[in-house]
């Protein structure tokens, strides 16, 4: 019975690539693997997939019974429902340490860096396996959205170096030309549903026993969603309302400006001015740098609830 | 600030051994970084520090304001008291996931293995640092005591093919002779008080949120305790009193039967014939093959407690 590789719910294209690549090496070494999701895909993915000739992993949501390896996150909240029916056999994640925990020894490749697929780069490494042309290129790409093509503050020299290699593997001149290629795909909003939009890449946390949803749309200019925000604030109170949530935050983040603007709706009128010193007008605050919800938006906000 | 690396509490050859041999990797690699430890050496770690010319690391229980590594373990029950205060910058572990998070990305090293040590080389490999002879001998007696001379079912080829690795550059010719010294050291109990046995080896396990302790006496024949069973029994029951334990458990086991007698004190007089599948007679019982708390006799007990 092969193992699984699954990412986050709403899976990002780091999700999608780091399940892709880690099959492909757990294969290698004479572990059969097969690369799964927990959702439909988003533009940008499926420009990745289609540029490197790849089919969508199949969709898979329930994994009672079987084994899998974690990738792109450690939150029970971002993984399968059914997560304590299955076995985890292992955890390639780049993000804060997470509530899964398992009942038998595992396999957990967790590093402070910019993207799942850097680490899964040192695990080709370590294992002296081959990285195919195709693979490379979806590794590179994953690395360029998730670390914005350099300019999040999450972005590391290994990242760096990591594009350098997988972009000479996979034979692609000009990785920075193709990431500005990948993000006008991803900047493409018009004729998307409201919901879509804030669903796009959307994540829960648990932050000392209150559900806070964050979403985040990363776009060449902020300037899109001018007609739209007032329906994407009304989509958030809705959001809120359905999951039972006490915060729903969107991040509008404009990776030229290079900082973000934040919507918000939220139990309480002081969440952003507590959480990063700046109060919200109308619901809305805009915050320059803040491009990594990860590393910015994440940690605060979870140190004053805890606070 | 240096960074504190940490095993955890009542440590063992493992705990101690990697705190040293990863603060001496952090310093090479340019991050400050010091042992510590979080109780009394047993008789085996301070045979291997006077073997290799190691002073005891420092005695440390608090860790409010300061950064550390956490090695091998990952259960908040088995780390300093005041670890939520501390920042997290790593956890180092061949153990089952356990409950520690974090709010900031981080660096995890956690293998199937049979021991902390053979991990902390691999990070050796990685960066490219050599090691010092006499922490390649203390590395080595860890994975030694770890494994219990490679007959743990915890041991992998991993785990002998750097003992392999650590005794050349050690310049020790017969590591499992070693073994046997250390072992020997270790099955000396003559003397010693009671409680100080019990808790030699001792951790406290959350399952499903019973308090579980379980201590482990690793000997080269089981007869020295023939004439200690009863007051040894008499301690676990006082242990489950004092700590509020819903059951206490007390491994003695033979490394040349390659077996263990369970002494157990619990709140269920069917503790072990569900988790094992063989019942206690009065409070022991005798199962052929154990020898590896992690791997045998925690994730049975854990899965029949999750119901
Ligand atoms: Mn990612
Ligand atoms: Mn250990």
């Amino acid at each position: 019975m092969p193992a699984y590789v699954v990412g986050h719910k709403i899976p990002d294209s780091d999700s999608i690539c780091s399940a892709i690549a880690l099959s492909y090496l757990k294969n290698a070494i004479g572990e059969e693997c097969v690369p799964a999701r927990l959702g439909e895909l988003s533009p940008e993915t499926l420009f990745i997939l289609d540029k490197f000739g790849f089919e969508q992993p199949e969709l898979k949501l329930s994994y009672a019974g079987e084994s899998l390896y974690i990738v792109d996150h450690s939150d029970r909240v971002q993984g399968p429902d059914d997560i304590d029916d299955a076995t985890i056999l292992g955890i390639i994640d780049h993000h804060k340490l997470g509530d899964i925990t398992t009942s038998t020894p595992l396999e957990c490749w967790i590093r402070p860096v910019g993207c799942t697929n850097t680490i899964i780069k040192m695990m080709y490494d370590f294992h002296g396996v081959e990285i195919p042309a195709n693979i490379a290129g979806a590794m590179m790409c994953a690395i360029l959205s998730d670390t914005v093509i350099f300019k999040s503050p999450t972005c590391t020299t290994a990242d760096i170096k990591c594009v350098e290699a997988l972009a000479e593997i996979a034979g692609i001149e000009d990785p920075q030309a193709l990431g500005m290629e990948m993000f006008k795909v991803k900047s493409a909003v018009e004729g998307t549903p409201i919901r879509d939009l804030v669903l796009r890449d959307f994540k829960d946390f648990d932050m000392s026993g209150n559900k806070v949803g964050i979403g985040q749309l990363e776009v060449i200019d902020l300037a899109i969603f001018d007609e739209m925000k007032d329906d994407l604030h009304a989509d958030l109170a809705a959001l809120k309302e359905e999951g039972g949530r006490h915060s729903v935050m969107l991040l509008l983040t404009d990776i030229m400006k290079e900082g973000s603007e934040i919507l918000v709706v939220s139990d309480d009128d002081d969440l952003t001015a507590k959480a990063y010193g700046k109060a919200t007008t109308e619901g809305r605050v805009w915050i320059d740098g803040i491009m990594s919800r990860k590393k910015q938006v994440v940690p605060p906000l979870q140190d004053s609830f805890a606070g």
